[in-house]
């Protein structure tokens, strides 16, 4: 039976025999031994092992270089060294496969547009392996937050015939090749008609929550949006929860304790990977993750926030008057300098917001809040929805939307209303305010750009 | 502050003062005060109420027909009724969404092609609103399993590049328009190449699990196969999980344990939802699941099936002999009659099977297995991967792959190889299995199938 690294490294006791399977990080030999530090990936800590020449499998030592594979039984002994309790003093050697002398990992200080072009190798380097890990956590967090509290996760569809409208550009889904020389029609395309990748599942979790109460959804969302920054990706997983009998103020506590929830697990459960990005990627992440998860955020409507930007001395490439859609560097300025904290932002004006949203008593504000942290912006959008059938048609005409096209949509008026909120959380944003990544591109595993789709 | 009903029947007190929201199932009106059934999703059992007539909010009573939205304040009394704890003696009611007569589920004994066309209203009926909480606890139980187990979870790509060889046929994703009368080349598209939807995320699993050890990916899949029939959709949640130095045993083992965990999780945390698939879907329903549960599984060789199979005296719409793909009729009669349990076959023949797995030592067979369930056929299918690099050459060779458009997959094996092994779960077939719905449309929220992509 081999044994995680992971696990071997948190060993209550020592042990007689243990095996573990990695890959060789270093290995320093001298006449009568080798060292081997080993990593499999479980965690960010490597094994040292002891060699002994001689024992069985050392014949074959000279080829566990860099990135080959190796299996190493011995004893788990207590380590004279600092900095780790446990090491193997091995009895036998297993060289697994080897790693030929191109290895690309072999050396360190690759720049993250080399390490994007190995993407299927990254992983194994010591930064990624731990960005990988804490993604995995999260999204392990994200599902325990929700179960918690009684949230019921459903899985909605990301083929569509209809749009979550305003959210962005759509991929079109076919069976149709585009390269064919003649025009081929929908009507004879698989699904019979145009489909295309999800925006958002908010529509659809509008169905479930005014059936289950409160959902929530975890899963890819795409958008087919020609800019190439640091934080847009064509394919990134957005969590969606939805809660019937739920207003604005509900929504913006529910984001709030969301957002120290994750802040607050990726602190405790993080076994030593934070500790890398601290230290290579931004000096002052773990202070600023403690201060988040402790700090009470800040709430501020749109009015007010355009006050406090048109008072701020400030010169913006955008300039500030009552109506604008808030642009990054006025969000930046909100929660970064003024604030100094994640600060959510509520009551929009209508004209710039989806049809979807409640229109407020005032008639010229809706119920949408955005949720801005230090260093990313806007980490999560959402809206209390219109409740009122006569409200929605009214804004969908002012859209010029069709009420046959969302025709069940609307049902959901129809039948057994109630006021009703939700929020979608970029998973990859939180990801990067988590670990200071700067690119979207190195917390998604195979990520999806435009021009840019390999492996 | 609303309280969820499944949190009142379970209170563990009375309670002076609750509040509940959610849907009139039935209401019955005496002249001194009225019944109400409320559900709000949380649970299957409702919860019951007592209005006296003359309490605040009375007056709309009658408003407070099957599927409209209420608010109900009072006290949390203990029921004098059987079969139910509590009761709520009401001392307020909120009319809060009024449902018109034309509301489709007043009435019950709809037809299951009836209620996928109103799949926005239908988690409101008692029966699909106890698949998709079984549906959302399956997935938290999906992901409890592979972290108490210390396996990553890992998004793989949706739009892919590559195809995973032999899965399935693919969906096109493209931002060109079919429906123009100029031909386009794949180099002017969004990606500058063609792209598609994933089949399958085992080839970039494979990478993951190379560096991370043991990883999982939970996410969508698609199939656009022309074929309509109850356990086949175009869109469906797959796990695939990829164990490095691991081999076909250790794989066996994992897939047989994880569907012995999802059995158990499902008779353990189901909060009274089987009761409802064993009562008017499948009666033999928890008994087979308690059976699953605690009996071992049955392992053979697909020679060893083969030889079973040939000596039944059944007769086969497709005759049996070594070397033929397994149909469904075969895997039945394995699973259903023969060993009566769920059966694990491996050892395929090579000539069946896709380039990636790992070829045996009489070079006839590969160490594939499929783990069949009685009432559903094969719900995991997976294998032990080829991991030297002249055996994979070979083997694309013979499928005629280039070894260019597979340079990663290569790599894999170039630098540290190791063998590795892992498989494929269908969620819905699985969710099938634990709640005995028959149509695989029944256990998705909007599924989509040729020629349907409503919603």
């Amino acid at each position: 039976m081999r044994t995680l690294i992971k696990r071997a490294l948190t060993s209550e006791s020592a042990q007689e025999s243990i095996t573990i399977k990695g890959w060789v990080r270093t290995r320093r030999d001298s006449k009568a031994f080798s060292f081997l530090e080993m990593n499999d990936g479980s965690c960010l800590a490597n094994i040292q092992c002891i060699a002994d020449a001689g024992i069985p499998g050392y014949d074959d030592v000279a080829k566990m270089t860099t990135g080959a594979a190796v299996g190493i039984t011995g004893k788990l002994i207590e380590s004279p060294g600092k900095g780790q309790k446990w090491e193997i003093q091995a009895t036998a050697l297993e060289l697994i496969g080897e790693s030929p002398e191109d290895y690309p990992l072999q050396k360190k200080g690759h720049t993250p547009e080399f390490m994007r072009s190995i993407s299927h190798l990254r992983p194994r380097a010591n930064l990624y392996g731990a960005v990988f890990r804490m993604r995995s956590r999260m999204s392990q967090a994200v599902n325990r937050f929700f179960d918690e509290r009684d949230f019921t996760y459903v899985h909605t569809p990301i083929i569509t015939a209809s749009d979550c409208e305003g959210a962005g550009e759509m991929f079109r889904v076919t069976t149709q090749d585009p390269a064919s020389d003649k025009p081929q029609k929908p009507e004879n395309d698989f699904f019979k008609k145009s489909t295309y990748l999800t925006v958002s599942g908010q529509l659809e979790g509008e169905a479930y929550a005014t059936a289950l109460s409160n959902i929530y959804t975890f899963g890819p969302t795409f958008r087919a949006e020609n800019s190439n920054t640091t934080r847009h990706a064509c394919e990134f997983w957005m969590i969606e929860p939805e809660m019937a009998f739920c207003d604005l103020e509900g929504d913006m506590d529910l984001a709030e304790e969301f957002v120290k929830y994750l802040v607050q697990d990726a602190l405790d459960n993080n076994e030593g990977d934070l500790e890398i990005f601290n230290k290579f990627v931004d000096k002052g992440l773990i202070e600023r993750l403690k201060h988040v998860a402790k700090k009470p955020f800040q709430r501020v409507t749109y009015t007010e926030a355009v006050e406090i930007l048109q008072n701020s001395g400030q010169t913006f490439e955008y300039p500030v008057e009552w109506g604008i859609n808030l642009q990054s560097e006025h969000e930046r300025y909100l929660t970064e300098e003024h604030f100094n904290c994640p600060t959510t932002v509520y009551n929009y004006p209508k004209s710039v917001k989806p049809f979807y949203m409640r229109t407020n008593d005032d008639g010229k504000t809706v119920t949408a809040m955005d949720l801005l942290v230090p260093g990313i912006g806007e980490i999560v959008g959402g809206a209390q929805r219109e409740e009122r059938m006569d409200v929605l048609q009214a804004n969908m005409k002012e859209h010029n939307l069709s009420e046959e096209d969302y025709w069940w949509y609307m049902d959901l008026r129809k039948y057994g209303t109630c006021p009703h909120a939700g929020f979608g959380m970029g998973f990859e944003r939180m990801l990067m305010f988590v670990t200071g990544m700067k690119n979207i591109r190195d917390v998604i595993p195979f990520a999806r750009t435009p021009g840019s789709c390999e492996f």
